[in-house]
């Protein structure tokens, strides 16, 4: 069963709050990065490029957490667990500029390398805990 | 072989910078939520209390990721990833007094709920890779 985001949390969408984005390696263990995050039609989309780790590992194994810590105080925060349950670059590049003006103020996302393609993760929301 | 901590990064424990700490659930999902972190003797020291679901988590299963997040810029962070070592209680509460002192700038943790019972966790670095 999908689990919605708790309404009153959404304002971290609105601020510059990092996500804590957890992935599997291939033996399992986790691997944790900072990611942009935004919500969309009861899913939460984080925007990355093909073939970094975290995308190798999403496409073995798509359970994901992520930590959405609210940008004024990291003592509020909603650890969302869930799947990848889309993984596309459709939209990808529109999605990174959308949320490199959230995040930098910029219309277009800096820091491409060259060749990177863009890649979204639609991640079904299966846990939501607030706390703070 | 157990890694050290970059030094050019080691003014993240200088500063009120949050871990992103994950563990792994009984069926392999990760678990990821904001903790206070702590460098000492080459080993990462987080704090937590006896009975919390991460706590459970390592116990099971010593894997673990943590995101440390400079708390000035959050484009600047170490991943770390590694085991937890030891686990114990001895000198728990002094160090989450400590820690008190680092993040609030109060002398006694303040958030202490009856009957809780603190514990440390040693975790052996095993990678530790800069960004930013």
């Amino acid at each position: 069963m999908p689990a919605s985001f708790p309404e009153k949390y959404l304002d971290l969408f609105q601020k510059k709050s990092f996500g804590a984005l957890t992935t599997l390696m291939p033996d399992g263990s986790p691997q944790t990065t900072p990611v942009w995050v935004d919500y969309k039609n009861g899913d939460l989309w984080v925007n990355s490029a093909l073939g970094r780790q975290k995308d190798k590992n999403v496409r073995r194994d798509p359970r994901v957490c992520v930590a959405i810590i609210d940008a004024d105080n990291p003592y509020r925060y909603v650890e969302v667990r869930g799947k990848v349950k889309e993984i596309t670059q459709s939209g990808a590049d529109e999605h990174i500029n959308a949320m490199a003006k959230k995040y930098l103020g910029q219309d277009v996302y800096p820091f491409r390398q060259p060749g990177e393609q863009r890649v979204l993760y639609k991640i079904a929301i299966s846990k939501a805990l607030p706390v703070g």
